[in-house]
């Protein structure tokens, strides 16, 4: 059947159809680089904040044992870190915005290609769609995990820092680290 | 600088860019096809339109002058070219819905390309978006225009329909064709 063949290819309907589908295709790269973006971002961020969790945890433990020279130098590394995390921070913020612009994108293509006959390619983009999500719930979930776990370190903090400062007489008081009554 | 190019090629934000892009370049393929598609719906349409109104105008003058079978082989072409310009109008409807999928598409990934950093992309797709809005306001003007014409063409043969009622001996309305009760 050549002939019906290519009267069907030449359709309006049979080429917004096709042009359906180089959307759903262009939309599901954009959302695969967005999600790979957005769970590097996410994993770096997480990462660096266990490294801070575990050097506050390190400098609590120490407290009282350390020198003065020494106090500054584990202070240093904790204030590089929270900027570490506050950069790691912002690169998921980053990366999130363009992960949601990718979500909408997809859902408004999946939608359209629907619209457009284009079926299949509507529901393999359903599909990506949801394994999408759901990955990034999963990175959401560890995310959580380890802010819940920085703002327990930072508890602990404070009620050892009590227990030190009543421990002291009043007058070394003012040794106290001035790093440490910065805010996180 | 190779390997700087390289690096710069690996980065995620690159990736998504590029991706980006993809996005752009796909929705304005979807917008022009939906837009040519609706293009020539709506010429269609209008074209179907006149023929009607051509018709009509034609059946009008010729009342009164007109045998009963004249009269009724008129009319199975008048009541053709509606059904004409009902799927004509359908099919209108039906590439406007994918029209304004394409926009909406090409809205958010003007947004999200402009967002990945991918300024040049959004800026040609936002032009092309302004092209097929204004393309698509001149055919509608056309289409308003032809169906304010039928709406006059309508008003003209109630008219003289009236005339020609009054200008016949009450017993000879029966005659008047059924096919002209037909609502339009």
């Amino acid at each position: 059947l050549p002939y019906a063949q290519q009267v069907e290819n030449l359709s309006h309907e049979s080429l917004v159809r096709r042009a359906s589908c180089l959307v759903t295709d262009s939309a599901s790269t954009y959302l695969s680089q967005t999600t790979l973006a957005l769970v590097e971002a996410l994993t770096l961020y997480t990462k660096a904040l266990h490294t801070l969790i575990a050097l506050q945890k390190r400098y609590l433990n120490s407290i009282g044992k350390l020198t003065p020279a020494e106090e500054d130098s584990i202070w240093q590394v904790i204030i590089g870190q929270r900027v570490e995390v506050g950069d790691r921070l912002d690169e998921c913020k980053r990366f999130e915005s363009n992960w949601m612009n990718a979500i909408s994108i997809c859902e408004l293509s999946a939608e359209a290609a629907y619209r457009s006959g284009a079926e299949h390619a509507s529901i393999a983009l359903k599909t990506s769609l949801q394994v999408a999500q759901s990955k990034l719930e999963e990175m959401r979930g560890l995310r959580v995990a380890a802010e819940k776990s920085l703002a327990e370190t930072k508890a602990d903090e404070i009620q050892r820092m009590a227990e030190y400062s009543s421990s002291l007489k009043m007058n070394d008081l003012e040794d106290l680290p001035e790093a440490y009554l910065r805010e996180d």
